[in-house]
């Protein structure tokens, strides 16, 4: 076989399932297998389409049924994962039935250290605002630390650190607290928009904006390793881009983790060794593959939605209401921005940009500070 | 992209989940994916494992979720499907919900001949025996008439039909009813196993023995133009193979069709001109590609089966009665027997052996009937 396959990965993933578009499992789950994991996915919600939409239907997973779906796995031995990828779960005590699912898997790879790793996506809010109930928050930080590696975008780094993030200095005291809060030993703060500084010039003509994504896994004294990556800002706002980045993370962390030697694979929680530096670490070279791979199937995606937004144009309708054209007009252009995946997978597989890995400098933050 | 996929083609497919293994949707959304269909989800069932394992937990969908979830790709302008393809309902309700969605998808496409078209898989049973209620039969044969391809098993065409299939003769009597009684242009009845006609000497120290696959796309005069193909059977019980069928056929038969251009794809149900012969159909040519993908994979997924359980036994249990010592052994005979379809997804994509097709010709069955 020639396809670029990470290492033989088997994947858990509890997160949510539409029919029609990518976020949720129905994203993460084809990412990781078409990298070559396999994947369990456990569903919260079956919903037709997602939020996006701003209309939906479909229903929600109670915690029993997520908690009865694990038990079957367990009855019949099919709980062999070395991963596990949680997101989305429609409730706090859904929230809790993930985490007894997380921490059982844990407790049965006590005795193999690195043989389970569970990543952790706190689904919460976005751009400021939570859009789940406000019980969810203290439900995750009752599990947080057990997770491995959290992904939080920058409002929920926000919640769960109680740091205002407004600079480089403010990030990486999140990072810090995050950390030291909930003892987890990696953490990656995906698309972190900061005021000025996210701005350069990629042609005379024109300016680029940029997304800062800086993780970071604790030394042995519980200190932050931090590491940065800015890749360009794509002007189309799509869904489930965080499902995709878990997902790529997954198998390309578990990739560079093997890649590294048995020492860390057999490692708990897969932490390096002090002596490697932050861009040097598992995580920062199984990021910039992720962004690459991103990046490419994004462009791609607003290359066809611009084709198809230039194509068919809603038919006018001189019945319908104005609430009615605006309506379908929103219906029509989130449709035309989901993630063209299925048609792309060799980007996933053979990522081809390379984008920069930086170390982040208590000098750069200093500077930053000011 | 150097990638080997199908022509585009949007499915909705209908049928079970399962979060570990391969079968219904979780079998066939992965396979059509994998050839570069963009796939909608709509599942009938949520369970933790397929039936196989004697176990499993989880919850079926009732008719009016099924009915929901369609309604709510509707409001929001998400059924431009080329193709659905149907499986498993859990009741007769469910399958009358599953019927109404392809009947109202036919009429949306009404006016554009072509541009739709329903594979309906008729799960009620295997081997003899009805798997589902009693009034799922009749609610399938209600249905029937609406679809384009139907994908039954030897006892389900029987069961259709209303003959008993022993022998090539009876199997295209069976196959020229069910053009007959629903109308049904395109029929393939998967997996044949005939007693003594098809076991041929491989090697001198070993016999082979035969699977027959028989197809037929009707002529204008409503007869069968019959084909055949033999492919050597793998001593293996796998499930979701008849969903692995399905779910190539309808990526290559949608490619087949593309190929043969736009007079055959916009030509309603995609029936050939009646001077096109048996072996040169497209359903017959999408089957051998159909099959060499199947064989290939579980080729392969057999030398991973037995690699894994020469590796691990069940371990000895002293104080575990013999009907667990049994029930364990069995569970993990059928975790090692789940297909492995994400490291091989290149057999999927570029299939590799080439079977021979046969036109299956009166005088072959007149000789068969003796």
């Amino acid at each position: 076989m020639s396809d670029v396959l990470v290492p033989e990965t088997r994947v858990l993933a509890v997160a949510s399932h539409v029919a029609y578009g990518h976020v949720g499992n129905t994203m993460a789950g084809f990412v990781m297998q078409s990298l070559g994991c396999e994947v369990a996915a456990l569903n919260t919600v079956n919903f037709s389409n997602h939020t996006g939409y701003r209309q939906f239907k479909g229903t929600r997973a109670t915690a029993q049924e997520i908690t009865d779906l694990y038990q079957g796995l367990c009855q019949s031995n099919l709980t062999d994962f070395d991963v596990m990828l949680s997101g989305y779960a429609p409730s706090a005590a859904a929230v809790e039935a993930v985490g007894a699912i997380g921490i059982d898997l844990q407790k049965k790879a006590e005795s193999k250290p690195g043989s389970f790793f569970w990543v952790l996506d706190p689904v919460m809010g976005d751009q400021g605002r939570l859009y789940v109930n406000d019980d969810v928050v203290p439900a995750y930080k009752k599990i947080i630390d057990h997770a491995d590696l959290i992904l939080p975008n920058q409002f929920e780094a926000e919640v769960l650190s109680g740091i205002k993030i407004t600079s480089l200095a403010t990030l990486a005291e999140a990072i810090t607290a995050i950390h030291k809060i909930y003892s987890v030993p990696h953490v990656i703060i995906t698309s972190v928009q900061l005021p000025g500084s996210a701005t350069v010039e990629s042609s005379p003509s024109s300016s680029q904006n940029f997304l800062t994504i800086i993780g970071s896994t604790t030394r042995s004294n519980g200190t932050p390793r931090l590491f940065q990556v800015d890749v360009p800002a794509l002007d189309c706002f799509f869904s489930g881009t965080g499902d995709m980045f878990a997902a790529l993370t997954v198998a390309r962390l578990r990739e560079a983790v093997v890649n590294a030697g048995d020492d860390l694979l057999h490692t708990r929680s897969w932490v390096s060794p002090d002596d490697v530096p932050a861009n040097e670490l598992p995580l920062a070279q199984s990021t910039i593959k992720v962004l690459s791979s991103m990046h490419s199937v994004l462009e791609r995606t607003m290359e066809a939605r611009d084709a198809e937004l230039a194509k068919e144009t809603s038919e006018p309708c001189g019945a319908t209401s104005p609430e009615e054209q605006q309506k379908r007009e929103h219906l029509r252009q989130t449709k035309a921005a989901e993630v063209r995946l299925v048609r792309n997978t060799k980007l996933l597989r053979e990522p081809l940009t390379q984008f920069e890995v930086q170390v982040l400098r208590k000098e750069d933050v200093a500077i930053d500070r000011c």
